[in-house]
């Protein structure tokens, strides 16, 4: 029995309490400032009112005035805060880690300096660690398709655990595997961090042509946008590969789980795919995120990180001024409420090249 | 102005008569044998039965024994069969093809010799063909998401024009390449076929989870088998790459619109989702072929030709017995008619393994 401190009860991190409670570890729960009536109502009746499922009886919820007692004796701590709050959590972390534990993240993000240089979240979560203890600490991220709910009543999960450090990799990994739990590992950090950031920037794409569609008063029609939604996906993947060739990482990683897997169970719903729908059909993305109740919108946070972001690397000579033209046209649509006009014969390296190039 | 024979009027062959009719061809569609009341239709009143809508002016209709009446001055031959088609298409190419004109197909799937030695469709479409008129005609394909009626109704699409030889590709491009018939062009194509018949066999598997849950009783659940299904699609999208790469194609091929592209739209729905969604409500492949009035299911077809290479090439030791796991599981399913169990610790180069590998 190991003991795992969930930091952020929101429902990825909450969900990942029924993994650990199934190979029989002691788990602490501790909710963010914003997770007050969560941990409440765990505490009350065990049910998480986002899953809106009953957790395992193992699961013991805390406050965030009383995380120094949860991390108590903690060996792993599950970050479970979204992109917004990793640098709020790594604060906590701060005080609150010990050196030798090990942290496994599922915030899916990227940040980026005044230069334009980008990075992967877990080092903004390590950053305001103590280095003598931030260099003690195993870090490692949960990348791949993995919505929250099904991960809470054992639908079959198949995740890639990814880490610098194959043996903390392998650690965690055994922690958390079970029956419908599948996980894999991987020693491409920067890679598996790339392509969960960037599959949320397509995700929300794929929300366009059904909005499109519907802004033309064809919502009904019997032909619909798909041929235009899998051409976007399609290059999606192309953009993904190629930012993880940019930062570093092994491209193959944007072969199967992290990339395609992601972003197609992403692509199937969700809160970025519905602002993504009220943008097609001619909202600003102001307003369709006002109608949706101004939810955390973690595909148009990266599309703003990485929209703005590129021209500062195509400036400097980094980034061809042709490259990722899907995720620039969706800055412009996004960060600057410019409409949707996508600039097909850009894509897949330039519609009348001689032959297929990436990106 | 360019003549272009259409053989076959399905609706693929039939609805790229619109980028070509935009584009001022002079456009003869021929019916196959099985087409007879199609072509009666187009005849008759213009309207396409199956796409449900008024052909272009330019659409000349003929009955199959009026071929070569509108075969005579054609430059371009569009062969718009199925997989199942291919042979007798290329019989009949064998008689009305001239040295010097092109053939572009849209037939997807993979021929097998008795020790498993797998080929693309355009072969085997050439081979009826006299060697010195095959020579002499540059062959082409096209690959990429394109569901039919959209094309016909003039929204967006992406595809690649693959063909060894890129002159051959180039014109072909020219001639069909509208303001929403987005065409690129590829070398590679043996790639591209392998990705264009592959994804039906994963297309196909995309419907089993939805039927599982329904066979569960749970067709309503709140918490679907979505991260299942993108498992599914990340682990087929992995199996394309490998065998393109066996067959000697460009791996790369595999990284856009052949590969993740179509398999995304091919999963959006259609037969072989259909038919993959009764087999995981638990009825056999037959009875489920049967329920839908056993319709060409070109990824059945395509899983059955793989199946049954697949254990000859292990066999012969040019694939690892560990390879192609999820497709080995579909010809169980498809072909032997045993259950569903998705061998997920097979997946991704198995689940144990210290890092992530190809397939």
């Amino acid at each position: 029995m190991t003991s795992v401190v969930i930091l952020g009860s929101g429902i990825m991190g909450s969900a990942l309490a029924v993994p650990l409670s199934d190979n029989g570890h002691d788990i602490r729960l501790v909710g963010t400032f914003l997770d007050r009536e969560i941990i409440d109502s765990v505490k009350a009746t065990g049910v998480h009112p986002g899953l809106k499922l009953k957790l395992p009886e193992q699961v013991r919820p805390y406050q965030l005035e009383d995380a120094e007692e949860a991390f108590d004796g903690a060996e792993i701590c599950l970050s479970g805060v979204n992109s917004y709050g990793v640098r709020w959590a790594g604060e906590q972390l701060a005080r609150l880690l010990r050196a030798d534990m090990l942290v496994i993240s599922i915030a899916k993000g990227l940040a980026a300096d005044d230069e334009g240089n980008l990075r992967i979240l877990p080092e903004v979560l390590a950053e305001p660690v103590p280095s003598q203890v931030r260099a003690r600490v195993g870090w490692a991220a949960i990348t791949g398709p993995s919505i929250a709910g099904e991960v809470a009543v054992r639908h079959d999960t198949c995740v890639v655990f990814a880490s610098r450090d194959q043996d903390v990799a392998d650690r965690l990994a055994d922690l958390f595997r079970t029956s419908s739990y599948h996980v894999w590992t991987s020693t491409d950090f920067v890679g598996a961090e790339v392509c969960a950031a960037m599959k949320n920037c397509y995700a929300l794409a794929s929300g366009l042509p059904e909005g499109l569609l519907a802004g033309m008063g064809e919502a009904d029609a019997a032909y619909r946008l798909y041929n235009y939604e899998a051409a976007l996906f399609a290059q999606g993947n192309l953009e993904m590969r190629r930012m993880v060739e940019l930062l570093g990482g092994d491209v193959s990683t944007a072969d199967g789980l992290p990339a395609p897997g992601d972003c197609y169970v992403t692509s199937r719903g969700g809160r970025n795919v519905k602002v993504g729908h009220l943008i097609g059909q001619g909202l600003g993305f102001t307003e369709a995120s006002a109608k949706l109740g101004n939810p955390t919108l973690e595909g148009a946070f990266a599309i703003e990180v990485v929209g703005r972001a590129l021209p500062k690397l195509t400036e400097r000579g980094i980034v061809g001024h042709e490259e990722f033209p899907l995720v620039r046209h969706l800055y412009e649509v996004v960060g600057e409420e410019k409409p949707v006009e996508m600039p097909w014969s850009r894509f897949f390296g330039g519609e009348r090249q001689a032959a297929i190039a990436s990106t």
